[in-house]
């Protein structure tokens, strides 16, 4: 069932469709077989801008998540289970290489009182916003001098935080997910690295696991090279399976509020079929689009459990001004 | 409707009403009306271990949400309007005073290629643990040496983070929340610094909100206090009002995950009925009952909504080892 | 003694008297009588770029210290004596605004061989080269986008510090260091806020002292404003007195490697001369000149030795890129 | 010349004596030749405590630090060059595995005056104590519960640094420096790992080099194991030569305020004669005998000079309650 409102049906007739690339458009189907390295360039500001939602936009994709889709969401739990997708944060995880995590408890304060209260606590210092599982938010990324809706960053950035579009203003995601299981429509425990994931592997385990897209989805892929995290933690990070631009752009255009996947980047990385460019989903789903990003999910005993839809649960921290937030997802069966 | 489990019944009878020192029950109903100073002290090992889940024990209230009670849980959504329960993390909040709270945007950094990709993150450093709106695990707190069930804190506790019990264990809270407006039962816009919620309280504002508490509830009691987060940040830490020990031993013996307030502490402080003890509800509900504190939480719109049930839910971070969690709770109506 | 060399006096004649503004000098001796407010701008690149050693150095005022520098000032060693000039770092101290230091200690690791060795450290958070008494390198202060000897702040800036002109560079300043006891001469323990001290002021200290300024120096104001530290940092950081343009102009003429005070700015703050200038000695000796800064010194005891000349001694920390350090200099007497 | 002072011949007959453990004697001038595996045990507080100082002293060696001994040393200046001693602290420098250090350059601060003064900063984190070229006061080390003269590290531990003993008590040390160049007397650029240096090789290095140690020395070896900082780090931590139980027992008779060394310990590290202890000299000489210990030492530019001894010059941070500090330390030559 196909659930896309007239709003969302014209954007994606209109504001969505111009602020694809076409470059992308032409790869594709061939999956397994060797793509000829393309060019790509984020759409020009007068293409990408005002989004779908008007200059003043600020929210994105977030504003597809109404009263009725969290009403309608809730519909979807019939069992109460709740799987999680979070990741344990800990010293020791993988992590980018400009990001650090630690955390030092401090010592016992025994408060002085005959009731021998004593109270722990514990010192954290890190990206808190991008690193474990991370949720990100517009300003994490930028077209040169542009975040989402081309806000200039420079304008909105101080020493501590965003003046706008800080992920304290994203609030709980609580919409219907859709697991794509992509390694378990290719038949392998585990896509290999560098594999993109294309249109037609979207449409396949669409149909293979008889469930369609619709908005306001939190749509997340299973690669399983999840697997890799805390037992190769250097080749979890040195390059991933994922969704390519073509793939991308597919889903975009359904009004996903994210998308997410069980690797660092949710996109393959590297790409073949874009060599020359850095991350180029970031740019079209956070910077053009408005859609977020969803990265580090645990997702194979979600995928064990065979449920294509259920609750998407999720609570960004409420860091002002804050590029991201690492969070503790869940399903809810 | 009580939906007191046979388990629970048991416990009750039996383990809880064991722990719950007989001292404090002297206390109660005469609001208003000054008490004259009590003595109090944690009952003995013997008679709080094992908790009423075993001596191998390590989840405590938690053990009471079940498939089951997300299940029931769900069924109270009937608008799908998300009200948020958490507040902002940002510099200039209120701060418990051996702790911190500071974000450092990163300088924008740019990759080289081609698509202009821009990249934001932020240094967060703090007791991420116990900052904000901040949810408690049982080793934050202590009797001596001791936190749940008795398990020496020396014992599990290392430089980065505890062996067990720590905040990743939790999982996500997703229960029947039911809020007391004290404040609404008295009157006023806040209650008093000091003023201690007695058990004629919570019984009367059951009545009025024809409402009753359940296994498995996350009660939240709405004193008003919040309104001077931000406002007058010296003014709400001094003190502030709360529930007392009579109230906590009441609502603790129906069942309860977590008992949280728009107070720094959820029980009163500092206490005129207990002047000599150290906030002891933190010892009564995380070390003796094995019940969860929810701290600095924003009530005033939940309590302009008039609704005495909806779902509670909350993502603690799967920091491990971690003795809490900044949270961004919300209702779910 | 004048030992000004013939490097010090050309750039006095050629480099720097161009670099110095001229819409200071009208001010001066009228120390207590009010003065009228002035406009200052910095001067232009054109004025004050290439420096005096070039258009390619990096390393200011510390190309006067020279192992005949050092060799000297060792000589002024009489008694051996060594007086702290450095404050204790600590929680509590006072701190400008957006600066931070915490020390955290962490708990005792115990080493499982038989030997029992406990070993402790400490997690230390802060802007490490700017608290405490603090030195201060040329990437601290900017004119607009250039630092020292008209180098753009962005081309060298790193998201983990300054690609040039790091404290890293600067090494151990060993070099003969001068009082000028301006509270005693004004008959004070402690000049009061504002006080602006001025081209007389340092004449008559150094006759009263009986000693000259020369090449190489280290150059300290004794205000008496340092007996309010950890006494009433609030009154201690809100404003202070120190040295004027007209001052800072005279003494940066004769050479000096750094000069440094018991306030935090050095200069006075708020200036009533020019009240709508930023902390315009910051630019003058850093950005103009290449002259670096020493903030916060603890100058009453050796204002109580009555040496008026003595070896500054003096260790920046190596961090890499850093634009200044925490320091425990001393006085050799 | 030996200028044991009679204090401290007192010492060496007693207390020192007294507290040197004789299991370790046996050992010695077979350089080269393998040495079986012995026992060592730190030697009972009633044979350590109370030190030589009596039982309320708790600056140790720095008694050994006067006037006389500072006058004395600078005499020792004769060129006035200035050699660094100290290691660049930077990411990627070698770091102990439970250590951090993280340099986050803050974004530019431009003030609103006209003058456009722009302002830099960076926050710092690590273990500011221990790392880099790295100073050891008492409190880094323990026997048991025991720091230096048996003073009760519990006691004296609080969240935020020791109550007595911290670093910021040590002060400016400018000492006479005396360097055995251990690599130079064995024909090799580099100790191989676990290489032990014994007495024997230290009385050769004295004679070699034609000097003799004198109390209130700062007895620095040069191994050549530093010309892997940097370059291999790896190796760098995971093993180093160094002084063996012997020559450190050697050392200390003589009266040093500190022994350091160009590696990360300056003892043997691991030791293939007391293979069981875990780092036996940093309880010799912190806790037992209250001599500092100087690490991570750039010791290849002054070993190249040829100068046996010259000023040691070292400013320990005034961090309040430090085990130990992160220093620039010099020769002044």
């Amino acid at each position: 069932m196909t659930i896309l409102s007239r709003r969302a049906a014209l954007a994606a007739a209109a504001g969505l469709a111009a602020a694809l690339p076409t470059q992308g458009s032409g790869q594709g189907s061939a999956q397994g077989t060797p793509q000829a390295p393309q060019a790509w360039s984020p759409p020009d500001p007068a293409q990408r801008c005002p989004g779908p939602w008007g200059a003043a936009d600020r929210r994105g994709a977030m504003n597809r998540q109404t009263p009725e889709t969290v009403k309608r969401a809730a519909g979807l739990i019939r069992t109460g289970e709740i799987v999680e997708l979070g990741r344990v944060l800990e010293q020791g995880m993988p992590l980018q290489a400009t990001r650090q995590f630690h955390i030092h408890t401090k010592p016992l304060f025994m408060n002085p009182q005959p009731n021998r209260r004593g109270s722990n606590e514990e010192m954290v210092i890190g990206e808190m916003g991008q690193v474990g599982t991370q949720f990100d938010m517009f300003p994490h990324q930028t077209i040169g001098n542009h975040t989402y809706n081309c806000v200039e960053i420079d304008r909105i950035a101080t020493r501590n935080g965003f003046a706008e579009m800080g992920v304290e203003t994203v609030g709980n995601i609580f919409t219907r997910g859709v697991l794509l299981d992509i390694a378990a429509l290719k038949g392998v425990p585990m896509l290999e690295a560098g594999y993109e994931i294309t249109p037609d592997d979207v449409d396949q385990a669409l149909r293979r696991q008889s469930v369609q897209l619709a908005e306001a989805d939190a749509v997340l892929f299973h690669t399983g090279w999840g697997t890799l995290w805390g037992r190769d933690n250097a080749r979890y990070m040195a390059s991933n399976p994922g969704i390519g631009v073509a793939a991308a752009e597919q889903v975009i255009r359904r009004g996903p509020i994210l998308m997410g996947a069980d690797v660092g980047t949710v996109e393959v990385s590297p790409s073949r079929t874009l060599p020359s460019a850095s991350l180029p989903i970031h740019q079209i789903a956070l910077v053009v689009n408005g859609v977020h990003l969803l990265e580090n999910l645990k997702l194979d005993e979600l995928a064990g459990k065979g449920r294509a839809e259920f609750v998407l649960n999720l609570q960004p921290l409420k860091l002002k001004g804050g590029t991201g937030s690492t969070v503790a997802p869940t399903a809810i069966l």
